[in-house]
């Protein structure tokens, strides 16, 4: 869809990190997506120009961006760069040329709803923009798209600083807060959704002591939400993910918070494999289990979790992810990316709009309905 | 206590690995101990050759060898080479050199309780010589110890296959069976202890599904029971530790079985990290929790599981293990070597004398009265 075929790795000056200073997961260019490619964290920090589609697929597919809110961000940047390859005046050609670069762009992650959610923004954004327009011109109905992608990157940051906020209240100095994967600033615009409280926690003074776990295969919690938060100067301490129940057993923790790729209508959520075991542990030990969540990852079209499709990724990613094989060859791996938490193990739900609770398949449609 | 300081890294011909051959972690020369360098499983074998006690004693301190009636086997050993550098034909003086040995090897890890079990064996043994003897050779002491040494590895061997023909009732063929870390060969002389029943059962054509998990920080499970499990041609999926939960909630597991470093008098299991939760997970689920442990692991002196001292090992292990850093400089890290499982989450434990089931502090004490 476009003649740059390649991207190009730079280490960015607005990449460089210092202590209080946020790092971007995306960076709009106008002509290109800057991507931190956040596989390579935390020893290298590289932004990877991206000038195509494709290039965002592949970025989204390899996991150089991950995270459900940032995933349709990158997804909606995406389907700009697919549409400024079309040139034509032909309004109903572009508009069959935007909803092609969004069926190929639904492809590159089957979990997260986001993704599903900010092509669907787009393409029907696409559609007001040809109707509002009544003709016009290529380039207007490019920038439209452009500035709805600009939209759904603000929009974002402030629906992650609203979880904060109304999460607030559940947390008080000095508890313990345990946490799974990264749900944080480098999944989203800013703030994230699991750790957006801890954030607004510190803004408001508030001391947490986070327990973060690292998150194998991919370690997102030991290389993300560890390093995310040691530069914010908040108090986390590093876990194996199997020892996550042997901290709550000496009574270190009073509350679990975790994001999600996807919310089901009767509250079942899809998140980071693991989770679950998580829950189960929580319930056991009489922890609440929180759930934040924009509404952009609840999705009321998906009746229960078994509905919802779980990734499961490669064999390579257990064995030899650390750049040295830790396993025999030709052993079987199950890999799931995801699991199901059913909603009977869910205390509350954190959404932009405030904390929902059983019985889920109301609170979460009366959400909807405001 | 020996002129000889460096031990030689040998590859050898023993140790070369053959589809259906068992690899052992420790073989006995005569004059010195050749011990299987179990970190660099499964990509490397390496059989290092250990000539003094203190050798012996950083295998130990350094995980070279592992597992608890390994750890007993290597430390037993390791007093039959530091008393071979005394050589004063002065019975009380050998026996002060040889109880001086075995506080110093006692040092080298503090919660297998096998250690202190084999070195006790071996100062009760080395008394008993002296008292046998009347007088005497050293050297005809120090052969008693190679002798009882020798005894307590061949006894291993015979003590973990009557753990595994103990264990056969409770398997179907076609059964899941989950383990975490390695109770395995190399932990033990032969068959393991949680492994011996999954060995036996293969011996009885009994054909179980076995899902390792892989174990974090150190990755046990993926390397060691992983790869002795698949050169034995047993079936077996490897799993990141926090893929259990979903497994069992799949319906794939119908059995969790476990070794242990120490079991309390009342039925309190000390296990690699992650024990623990795993149990949780099970009782949720409502699977059987076995552990199996042989007689020299229980030890009715602690009376409870918080009466057992947890090892703490270095941050390294979590962030940088992996010949990669994988974890942001500084950062803090909480690196439990093991946990704690109550006695309310274990459904029975499996000795080499049979099967006992709570309540733990009668039928524990009963093994030990037959």
């Amino acid at each position: 869809m476009s003649e740059k075929k390649q991207s190009t790795p730079v280490t960015s000056a607005e990449a460089e990190v210092s202590s209080g200073q946020a790092l971007s997961s995306l960076v709009w260019k106008g002509d290109r997506l800057s991507m931190l490619d956040q596989r390579l964290l935390p020893e290298t920090i590289v932004m990877l120009d991206l000038f195509t589609a494709e290039e965002v697929w592949d970025g989204i597919h390899t996991m150089k961006v991950r995270g459900a809110p940032a995933i349709g961000m990158a997804a909606a940047y995406g389907v700009v760069l697919g549409a400024s390859a079309y040139s034509n005046e032909d309004a109903a050609g572009w508009l069959e040329h935007v909803h092609g670069v969004c069926g190929y762009l639904a492809t590159s992650r089957p979990t997260a709803v986001n993704l599903f959610w900010a092509l669907d923004r787009m393409k029907k954004r696409a559609g007001e923009l040809i109707a509002e327009a009544g003709g016009g011109l290529v380039e207007d109905w490019n920038a439209g798209l452009e500035r709805e992608a600009i939209a759904i990157q603000a929009e974002d940051e402030e629906v992650c600083r609203q979880i904060g906020i109304h999460a607030l209240p559940l947390f008080e100095d000095g508890m313990g807060v345990l946490t799974h994967c990264n749900a944080g600033g480098l999944a989203t615009a800013k703030y994230g959704t699991a750790l957006a409280p801890m954030y607004l926690a510190q803004e408001n003074g508030i001391h947490l002591k986070v327990f973060a776990d690292e998150t194998r295969p991919v370690l997102q919690g030991a290389r993300l939400t560890a390093f995310e938060l040691q530069q914010a100067g908040i108090d986390v301490t590093l876990l194996c993910d199997n020892m996550a129940g042997m901290v709550m057993s000496k009574g270190w923790v009073q509350a679990v918070i975790v994001g999600t790729d996807r919310v089901a209508a009767n509250g079942d959520v899809a998140n980071k494999i693991g989770t679950y075991s998580l829950a189960v542990l929580a319930k056991a030990h009489g922890i609440p289990f929180y759930v934040a969540s924009p509404l952009s990852t609840i999705d009321l079209q998906t009746a229960t979790g078994a509905d919802i499709p779980i990734e499961e990724r490669s064999a390579e990613e257990v064995t030899e992810s650390f750049g040295k094989r830790t396993a025999p060859q030709g052993i079987k791996v199950y890999n799931p990316a995801f699991d199901i938490t059913p909603h009977e193990y869910i205390t509350a739900i954190i959404t932009e709009k405030g904390i929902v609770q059983a019985p889920f398949n109301d609170s979460l449609t009366a959400l909807f309905a405001d």
